[in-house]
């Protein structure tokens, strides 16, 4: 028989903070809050808080599983930063999981194409296309679309094309849900409050389906993948750019 | 606009302590833990936790939903206690969401039949079928058998009768998965751990809906539904009836 996988799993790249423990088929601890509060002053704590309630031997863990982007730059860099923290300090390897991908994975064993959307500003959205696939007696993720930044018009135009249902999630719909009932031409429905945010079960059970694929990374090589500049980094680029002309 | 609906969630019907606070669209903050502690060490500290992480004003809520049996006699005391106490209290409304519904609820939008299965013993499991069927803009959950304590051949039988595809989920499925290889005659598949256990959030969002529909309770009227008999009173029953030959 195989040995249950245990994988410790965090996400803060968005509004919401997650931590989940997972081992094999059982969800073992989650916690989860979509509170102001900023996730340094969140996710340790909650951590910490899961560590002693189901008295967490941290060094048996597999792995550490972390939304590894797009989303909030602070918010991905305090996810990283802990979860790199972790995996050194305990030796264990890193799952980085693409976040659209493991809010899509909120929605495990659909029939409707999964469109996670979440508010990038700048009228963009950090978003991605997906479907479940039935392999033996499982279902599979299939990226229909990699997850990307896009304006929410290019997402509607595609999922228009494809035809088919499609559920919406994340934290970008209360923002779109106006542009969406006016130009979707095809069925679509929103998840419900229980499946439409970051959770770091799933983030942990994607992850465990990577760790199984050997797609992991140590604490010193995993980087969050932001998928656009920050604002910073722009201001630089574009201040060079007035500079010496490079930037057109 | 409709105002958002605050509801408070506890579920402790099974292995699993977990407790939510939904607002609208909105999961605010959920914790849960299945581990061998007993729910009088957990629930409330989990709800106390909760309650600091999020700065909650328990008097905001508009009702208090509780998982309310079939499962544990122990678990569904604690959990309809805690929340009587709470509705109480605050003097807010209760809702009783069916175990086996909240249970089916974690799988919102799914287009295969749902078959919740909790391990009652003594051969029996606490189960129903549901689907999810598409109204206007959403899905509601539809029982096409309501939750019972029946033996695991007898659900076997009615789903393979039923020809449709199920998923299966909930503690029985470790305990009943050779049975299931064994007898099921159409294509079945298990939730996986983000989604195979009780989630204080989907009771709190299918009590949401309860509670549009007007279906609440004054604390004083809250009463868990067993389902079956307690260990107790059987053996009272059964003493009673050598006695005076009243059961047979």
């Amino acid at each position: 028989m195989e040995k249950d996988i245990k994988i410790l799993a965090l996400d803060s790249s968005g509004l919401v903070a997650s931590a989940a423990v997972v081992c094999g088929e059982e969800l073992i601890a989650e916690y989860t809050i979509n509170y102001k509060k900023t996730h340094s002053q969140t996710l340790l704590p909650m951590l910490d808080e899961l560590k002693k309630m189901v008295e967490l031997d941290l060094d048996s863990m597999d792995a550490i599983a972390v939304a590894a982007g797009p989303g909030s730059f602070t918010g991905l860099r305090i996810g990283s930063a802990t979860a790199k923290g972790l995996g050194m300090a305990l030796n264990k390897p890193l799952i980085g999981v693409p976040t659209v991908d493991g809010l899509a994975y909120n929605l495990y064993g659909t029939d409707k194409v999964i469109c996670p959307i979440m508010d990038a500003r700048r009228g963009q959205v950090y978003t991605g296309i997906y479907k479940f696939e039935r392999q033996d007696d499982r279902f599979v993720l299939k990226t229909v679309k990699e997850q990307c930044a896009i304006s929410m018009e290019e997402v509607i135009a595609i999922l228009n094309e494809g035809k088919e249902e499609v559920i919406f999630l994340g934290d970008g719909v209360p923002v779109f849900k106006e542009m969406i009932a006016e130009k979707m031409t095809i069925p679509y429905s929103f998840a419900p409050a229980h499946m439409n945010r970051q959770r770091a079960s799933s983030v942990a059970v994607l992850g465990a389906e990577y760790y199984k694929q050997g797609k992991i990374q140590t604490a010193a090589e995993h980087q969050p993948e932001y998928l656009r500049m920050s604002q910073a980094e722009r201001e630089r680029l574009e201040a060079e750019g007035r500079t010496n002309g490079n930037i057109s």
